[in-house]
């Protein structure tokens, strides 16, 4: 069956200011040692198992000139375009809908667009073994990362170690993000794995299950199908999607059907969700600091120094991170990392857009 | 008798780095709440003891134009500029001979530019007191900081708390910068003031005491003040200040003179010794942060931010100091502030001149 890819593109994460802006979020950044940006290795990782012109990435209007640039040899009509952000539902409904439209029945894997995996072969057996699995019947797959402490900022996924279908275990059920207490307790009974937020299914297993666990949603998604091609095509996507409810496809589906299989995956996964991943994905010096540009440390540990042209000088610094921009320079103790969000609301309240 | 002022500018600081340069030292900044710099603020709060044509400046040739500027009403010829710094005791000399060729014997006050001093009046009740003693004799007097703490990056003047002459005591002996417990044993005895490097004297009871204990630059002195107004004078004092040895008034003279008073100054001085002077000498917030510029705060306390037209955002800061200027930006434990010297030094090393 053919294989195609839907990465979702369209995030808007706050979490990398002063680098990621509204106008130029995390997936569009490179954060690697690597100059690729997240995107670009998002794509380049999976062309071994789908060819470019089977991978559609689905994103926010305001990014398609992004995409383009980023990704030059994607066919223009493979970059979908929501009107608006809908949360996840809506996102991989439209996904569906055209590559159903373009393929009939086709597999589909949902990659988020800004994580990165490290063993890309790996993955890529990970990924084969979850479409044998996506390829049978109405089953929907997940690809889940064996946690290795009780974090509290991702969702769960608990597993039943003795029903098995391939290399997949069938999924009990999705719980939402727990506190320090039910994390470490899901830690320690080794039926919990991380909800990655990767899908393989067929178009029709999710079409099917959007029908069933969304009907208004998936009454939309027809009419988009419908005029997929036609004149009217735009004019339909801008007006079901104004009317979509806005819903994660974790909620709205997953946490509702039946015949979900999850594959537990060891291949180096990292959603880089804040600057201190940075410490992890870079390479260090062997004071812990991990630093770009033009900088002087005198003094100073496992600290984050991202500059430019600008000298930076930093003098005993401890745990920090320093990223300066043209127009706006971050500096943060690493424990208040997730602390980066209230400058943005200080920033929004005061109204100084031009910052965000 | 006439009264004048030397006041000495011509110190390159690096202490207070990025802000200060080779080419702009600290007392040519205006590190308070005024916009005034630290010259103007010294000059202006002596205007009521001495007119300004009788204030001398006495600075390095590379910063006469700044002088200018800075000093307008001030008259050209008060300007005197060392061709090259050889310490306090040719620089004090200099200005002695010029003073003494304009005005016969007149009482000189010598005077940092680079210090603060919160109460005016206080300062010039001292200073008159203290001109009074200058005027008597072959009388050499300073003024001293009584200590509030055992510092040690200062120099000590131990007096004779029962040998006096008007409002000032007799001076045992001057002393170089203790160690701690030193430092302390000072502390202690009330017998001790800081060296505030403030000094009152007749010019020609400082000629004197240069023939008497720094002979050779005596008579290169004698050579320059002959040479005042005349075509050679350029070319002397060039001569003349290359052949000085480098020599500190406190070691060359004040350690091995006679007659020596000291008056204990309670006025308000602030050496202004590094970043950190600026918790005290500028205003702070409810947090203790002392911030300037276009700056967001998100739990962060006791950090000077001296910031511009770039937005800076420090998140959970504590203790820290944060300079940004056009080229260079100061990111500093304030713990370290010592170290900024460390940066500046390798800053040399790497001969990034450009930076210092």
């Amino acid at each position: 069956m053919k294989k195609t890819a839907l990465i979702m593109a369209g995030g808007r994460g706050e979490r990398f200011w002063p680098r990621s802006r509204q106008s130029l979020p995390k997936q569009f950044l490179s954060l690697t040692d690597d100059k690729k940006t997240m995107l670009q290795l998002t794509v380049e990782r999976i062309l071994p198992l789908v060819a470019m012109e089977d991978i559609f990435i689905v994103t926010n209007r305001g990014y398609r000139e992004l995409v383009r640039a980023q990704l030059p040899e994607l066919p223009e009509g493979n970059i979908l375009c929501e009107p608006v952000g809908k949360n996840t539902a809506p996102c991989i409904g439209l996904g569906a809908v055209h590559i159903a439209k373009k393929y009939g029945d086709a597999v589909m894997m949902v990659l988020p667009s800004d994580h990165l995996i490290k063993y890309t072969s790996l993955f890529l057996n990970t990924l084969t073994d979850a479409c044998e699995v996506a390829e049978q019947g109405g089953n929907l797959v997940t690809l889940g990362i064996a946690p290795d402490c009780p974090e509290t900022g991702y969702g769960y996924i608990k597993f039943q170690p003795e029903q098995t279908l391939g290399r997949a275990f069938a999924v009990e059920r999705f719980v939402e993000k727990p506190d320090l207490e039910t994390a470490k307790a899901y830690l320690a009974s080794e039926q919990y794995l991380w909800n990655s937020g990767m899908f393989i299914w067929k178009t029709s297993t999710i079409l099917d299950n959007l029908q069933a666990h969304l009907p208004e949603t998936y009454a939309g998604l027809c009419k988009i199908r419908e005029a997929i091609g036609t004149p009217m095509e735009e004019q339909v996507l801008e007006r079901e999607f104004q009317g979509f409810r806005a819903e994660s496809i974790d909620y709205g589906v997953m946490e509702k059907a039946q015949d979900i299989y999850i594959l537990s995956g060891a291949f180096g996964w990292d959603d880089v969700g804040s600057w201190l991943a940075v410490s992890r994905i870079k390479r260090s010096n062997e004071l812990g600091n991990v630093v770009e540009g033009n900088v002087v440390t005198v003094d100073t540990r496992d600290t984050i120094i991202q500059g430019g042209g600008k000298l930076i000088a930093a003098v005993g610094l401890e745990d920090m991170i320093v990223v300066d921009s043209e127009d706006a320079l971050l500096i943060c103790e690493k424990a208040h990392a997730g602390d980066i969000k209230k400058v943005l609301e200080n920033l929004k309240i005061c109204n100084r857009r031009e910052y965000l």
